[in-house]
């Protein structure tokens, strides 16, 4: 049942225990430098993550390169054993480019042209600067591509955000005129006729925005679709310039997970050899431990899935971050619990930001493997080592391999965009990642893998697919779906989807094929949107369940119904909806509702799609996650817990045999291997 | 008692059910424009509102005019029956014009010009607007004003807003110089010698704003007094353009109720043959149906009072808005009975945003008649029809005529403006809208009706005059007030009344006529404010009331006391004071308190001013209103109630004959009609 | 013990009762003017402050200078025996100036420049604006400096905010390129290679803001410091102008207390003769009277201790403010109460904001001596008049001295500055100046003297220094913490102290004497942020005391632990220690505390330290205060409340003799002078 794939790092085919490192900051201290190899080779890291925030003192000047200093960092630590993710330093610019450059510095919604400072803040359009970018990530590429040292190129730096400049806006247009070919099919698309918005000229077309137009929303959608795009195509120009010199060596970027909004990480991914991403749990908010973990799983599964390989944790902190609101320390064990989350739900690496906190500004206060003190003498420094002495066991059993999930959950972050500008049905929010976490809830605790799919996305191989709100029904998704249920799979869709197509136009008619009203059985005449104090019910299996949020008032015409509304005028209208379609299945649920609600439904629908759970139950705090052969059994509680095993199974840690009531101590893990596979 | 006045659209001489249509979305589904003329008969729609944002389609480039497609769709309605209001476009400009003359785009209030986008921002000063909006204007009067289906010209759409470009600054320079003559006058009148801020010349007039001057309050107040100049001017100009081929066919604009502030309906009503309003009240907050019901009478009331004429209401919608932060559903019933209670409060219309549903952007998730589903089987469908069916009922009995009020409301728009901007004693919150309603309760719930007048009005034929919270007298009301008093008529006043002049310049000295000091006989030394954790109480007639907000300390000259406070150092001082003034008699309440004061008080009140209530009482959750002949009866309550009548009515519904306890059930109204009139 | 000093008006040595007088606004009114002398006599008022707003009144346009009418109010006071504080009138320029110079407005932290209103919008740089103002400031001088009524400059208004202009720009290079000389220095104070800031040029110098840079916060620092440099620069200026005819009239500048964070005043008070400062505490929230009477006499503390000399009260309201949210009155006793205040914390001033009530604009609705009534009937002019009886009982006691303090109070706005920048611990809200009144609370409430002092003042003379949250230990401040305990001191620090330098860099190294480690005798290892619904606990003395917000992990070295965490998994760790360190005693408290156990232990520090409270204990609600040789016992609570006295003492007010248990009544106070003193 386990895939194998190639190694992301095959210089170094193992699991990486990094992490960011600036020496930049400190050539002014020698002796620092140097205690830090001895430092890092004690907490077992094995690569460092160069040159991100580099470029002020690779390139001091245009075309003044100074890579003396790097060239010693990499030998050295490269003696000692620890290699190197090497970055391209597009990530923050120096003053002096943008001070030459101007036009490199982003504009803002409101048009203004923002001036130098913080980071993330270049056009992406800017030939200036994707050239003096090309320039600088040659000379890397020449320089380092060959190093024995070096085996991942790390490209940029959390691409993100988006320009307003006359650059961009020209590109816009050319990139609307490419897709849209005329304007009598782009006012048709953008239904720009409805207050006279009509476009004359593609010179018309300009970003959306507080100072213009915020009401025709395929301009909206477009907008980020052209955002994506040319963050892609700029982070495609860097990859073809490190790769010039040595193609082997693989490139990845950094993400931001699964609620990171700004791109479509699933068409980024095609463009990358290996996802990483950055993972900032906000552990310890009081009760809520277990449902951060399952957060944060959900965003290593959607990253995981993106390519449907391995990834790596390019980042995660040490103890606290410093930019949250409340800068919370990890408990002890935490950090390793959550180290081992990341390798169950398929990461090949443990990687810091950072390895020496920064002396002062921004990051000073974000903790890092060596603090301030600088010494080892420190509890997250322990911490560290014992993760750095725990991947190797790992790395012997799952290091490049994944277990293939029969369940695939649809998020769509194009979805996402369409329904933050929908305007109505609740415009003061709509909880779309909320909705898709209590889906995920019962698959995540049970242990049985979920891939997360787009609307691109293929869906064979798959028993189960569940659609949260799937409002936009984009690309061929309708069709897809249509021949999976058909083909014998079972859908789960709920209230509010395919409601509209791929610019955001409405679909007409009552039950339709675009709206997959045949597969699900039902058309939707009405929806009913609930303040915050109101709630409706249902009952399902003889237990009550509150409704929120969205009510779906549907007409069924072939489905059964499973449960119905219990108040408002609406009593007696269907909730849960269950429609036999050619070999498959199509279950629909109309309304928004409790958590637990998910937790009974899935199981009962995932026991007729034959998606079993690998234990028969799992308590309170604890999640069960299977990667290749081992049981990752997690208690983020701060309380042991008890889980009861059906079989014999040896503890990998331990090495010591268990089987029947085996306790999992607060904020650890048990990582277990059954005896029979042996 | 019932007056009678001439119809608002005299070649069409009926209660109007119509709506917003926007077939200029459509143009490519001729399938769907039959469509839609087949079920808007259906649906008993008697006329559609044309034109309000076609401003592109009939106008596609500068000069060139394509009517053709606006003459068939007028044709073809009206050989159904269906008769056309006629809108001018210059609500939403197409964005050919936006580009060739950039300054018909407002700038903003901190000097940036706005891009092309959205509704409202056209500059009301631009003479490049004002000539493109003649252009057009004259145009569809050419064309439309003698065609049979015309019945009315809608001018523009719901105007608002102001522009901070040169040209306004200029416009607003002449017309304050206009005013005040000389810079001494202005200086004077503004108190701007306060922080040296003395104009020495006429050019230092600028705009008030957060990147310069708040602080000269005069100014503040002219501002907004020269918007709404210019808005008027504006209008006039598009009334006179429609006008010039066919003077005999009326113009309406269709407003925006009470609440809204940007403008001085009683000033824009002048220049309209008749009034019409947009009306959104957000039924169903929980709880709260009872209260939405009367804040939205008294929109009616006022919208009625600008020319106490009968008004149209312009728009509602079917069920739900798009635009709130939770879009709610209309309950069954809900529809009808808030149709019912326009019309009792002086509507002869009833008229709908939207007909068709837009497919995309901005209001696309707004309810209509005719859903995306795009056929008759839809319960918004039939309530609609319903209505439909209903209102030739009410014609036959009220069309065309009004109850004549003993008792008016002064609510002031400039009013409000000026307590927004005095800075002192509450810069949190005053709840001037909230005291209005406090003071309309009693007489809304209980069938007395009530006009809505302004500091300009005359209070000729008024028993009772309240004037809630006046704060500024300007113009001669204190003159009139006086005169009203002494002649024998009632008058209230309450906390922060007759503080300022037209310019917000304090009245000073002790008791003095500019207050009223004679009138009330009392004068106020100081004026407490509470925080909203703390309250001051009053007895009167035996019950404990509950005192907020502003709290007056009071010298009695002339009046009696009628209650006190009972904490803080300032108890037994006066709360309710009354004075007789020559023939007539003056309250005074020198706090703000809980409704049921109100309600108590005015109950006494009304009484002893002769003003009495057609029924003993009205149960919880009902209000009783009176139009003509008829009782409205109307239960706002989702649980039925029972009312109890003196007399013998008719149910105009149903026909059957009723007496004694009549039960009104949820969401629903009964229209009676007394026997003994017939 | 009591310490003299010559008097701050030494034409006029005595307890001035006066405030703002605002004639200009009320020229055209001679009448008023005249009844205002008279009024102002009755009221006891001695002095008026003039001039502050009267530039468009004294120079109507450039060069032009008209100040006849201002001779005239001087002298026809000075007639009757008011005196004259006159003010230069740079807190706001005339429009003519702005139109004539626009230069002299400022620019915005986004780029934009600022329209000509308000107040306070002058840039500090602007030559043109330095030269207007020293034109006018020299013509005052030259034409009043040697008027016998004129007694004390008034150096502008309030001065405070900054500037964002090229200018200003300029000159921040300027002053940064003077404190660094090299850009290498820069870079490595500012720590700016961190994200590829670096530093190449000075012009790459630019203040920092939201367009911008955010995140170097060493360029934050520096910031702030060259505003204070160039508003105190500024101020230099006009000082030299107005001493140039006449150098004997002392200079004063109304500060704004301890909460205001613009400017360092303990720079500023060097140039001034005497500090003054305009007082606003918000009296009369509900069940806060007493912190808000600590709060605002911490503020009086440390106006006097910026020059350790009696102070000004240069406005207090005489009852209600206008511009907070809620605009309350004060109750009866109230203002003479706070008026008792001041003077027992070494004022020796009671003067208003305002003495006539402004008719118009921002400030007609902020209370003042003599109200809009224009008469002496009205409480507030009454309890005025009582205060200025007042006035003279106390001048005879304690005019012109003070008690020295004992124990000193570290508040160093230079640290908020850099706290509130620090990103990390806890971005949502640190409570620096919530921790430092909880320090204060046991010496306020029991009549023990403190001086506020900052990093840079001397130590010497007193016995307890309290450092609360010293979080940059700038200057040589450790240095002078480390003698003052070697010499026999006790020092208290709190958690989040001494973590970095002058420019924001954090300290390295574990225990390190630039953190003090061998003072206290630990040294810090983590630092936990706990969220608002969480708490920890630690027992001291046998009792249990609720902790918040900020808990250190600390290795004790030489100190002793008082005490430990009762919770989380740094249970047991010390949140109390105490360590010896050659003559004297260290404490450390490791985590925020409920207000309690600082009162709890501040009275042990202090009994160890010597320093004793005149009183064994003092009710809730009233606070003794200590001046020369009278003891204020003062209950701000709305009960009367008993104090039990040790000695025998005269009450100066009521001239009785008084023993044993002596009754406070609700908002008053007892001034009382120790029998066997006398």
């Amino acid at each position: 049942m386990t895939q194998h794939y190639d190694s992301a790092t095959p210089k170094f085919p193992h699991m990486l225990h990094g992490g960011d490192y600036n020496p930049e900051q400190w050539l002014k201290y020698p002796e620092i430098l140097e205690k830090d190899v001895e430092l890092l080779k004690k907490a077992n890291i094995n690569c460092v993550s160069l040159g991100i925030f580099s470029w002020a003192n690779l390139e001091p000047s245009k075309d003044h390169f100074t890579f003396e200093w790097l060239d010693k960092i990499i030998d050295r630590l490269y003696e000692n054993g620890i290699y190197t993710v090497l970055a391209t330093p597009s990530g923050s610019r120096p003053q002096w480019l943008a001070e030459e450059y101007p036009e490199v510095l982003r504009v803002s919604e409101g048009g203004q042209r923002f001036l130098y400072g913080n980071r993330h803040n270049h056009c992406l359009t800017s030939p200036a600067y994707r050239e003096r970018v090309r320039i600088i990530d040659t000379k890397l590429a020449e320089r380092y591509a060959n190093h024995p040292a070096v085996i991942l190129w790390h490209i940029s730096n959390e691409f993100s955000g988006d320009c307003h400049c006359e650059l961009c806006q020209q590109a816009f247009r050319e990139w609307v005129k490419d897709k849209y070919k005329t304007l009598d099919d782009l006012n048709h698309a953008w239904w720009s006729h409805f207050w006279s918005h009509t476009y004359t000229s593609w010179d018309q077309v300009h970003s959306p925005g507080y100072m213009g137009e915020t009401s025709v929303h395929g301009l909206d959608l477009e907008w980020k679709r052209f955002v994506n795009h040319q963050t892609i195509d700029f982070m495609k120009e860097e990859i073809k310039a490190v790769k010039s010199v040595n193609p082997d060596i693989p490139a990845t970027a950094n993400l931001m997970g699964i609620y990171f909004e700004g791109l479509d990480y699933f068409e980024m991914a095609k463009e990358l050899d290996v996802v990483s991403w950055d993972s900032y749990p906000e552990w310890h908010k009081p009760n809520e431990n277990e449902i951060i973990a399952r957060n944060d799983s959900l965003a290593h599964d959607m990253m995981r899935s993106t390519k449907k390989k391995p990834f790596l944790l390019m980042e995660c902190t040490p103890s606290t971050t410093n930019w949250r609101s409340i800068s919370k320390l990890k408990k002890p064990g935490m950090h390793c619990l959550a180290a081992i989350n990341a390798i169950a739900h398929g990461a090949d690496s443990i990687q810091y930001f950072q390895l020496r906190q920064s002396r002062g500004s921004a990051e000073k206060f974000h903790s890092a493997v060596i603090s301030h003190t600088g010494t080892e003498n420190t509890r997250v420094f322990r911490e560290v080592t014992e993760v750095g002495e725990l991947l190797p066991k790992l790395e012997s059993e799952v290091y490049s391999t994944l277990t293939p999930a029969k369940v695939a959950l649809v998020v769509d972050v194009q979805n996402k965009w369409a329904i933050d500008k929908s305007l109505g049905p609740r415009n003061q929010y709509i909880d779309y990642y909320g909705l898709i976490q209590k889906c995920y809830n019962y698959f995540w605790k049970n242990g049985i893998c979920v891939d997360i799919v787009n609307c691109d996305s293929e869906l064979d191989g798959y028993s189960l697919v569940i659609a949260p709100m799937l409002y936009m029904f984009r690309g061929n998704i309708s069709d897809k779906l249509r021949s999976f249920v058909a083909d014998g799979g079972t859908l789960v869709t709920t209230v509010f989807s395919g409601v509209v197509d791929d610019t955001d136009l409405c679909f007409l008619g009552e039950a339709t094929k675009e709206k997959l009203s045949d597969v699900l059985g039902m058309w939707v005449e009405e929806m009913d949107s609930l303040y915050d104090e109101d709630e409706n019910a249902t009952d399902f299996n003889g237990k009550e369940y509150k409704l929120y949020e969205l009510c779906e008032l549907l007409h069924p015409t072939t489905c059964e119904v499973l449960s119905t509304y219990k108040k408002d005028f609406y009593k007696g209208l269907p909730t849960i909806t269950r429609n036999k379609f050619e070999k498959g299945t199509a279950y629909h649920l109309a309304a928004t509702g409790e958590g637990e609600l998910y937790d009974d439904l899935f199981k009962m629908i995932a026991d007729e799609a034959g998606v079993r759970a690998p234990l028969s139950s799992v308590p309170k705090g604890v999640s069960l996650t299977v990667r290749g052969d081992l049981y990752f059994l997690q208690n983020f509680d701060e309380e042991e817990r008890t889980v009861s095993l059906d079989n014999k199974f040896s503890d990998l840690l331990s090495g010591e045999s268990v089987e029947g009531d085996v306790v999992i101590p607060a904020l650890s893990a048990r990582v277990l291997k059954p005896c029979e596979k042996q």
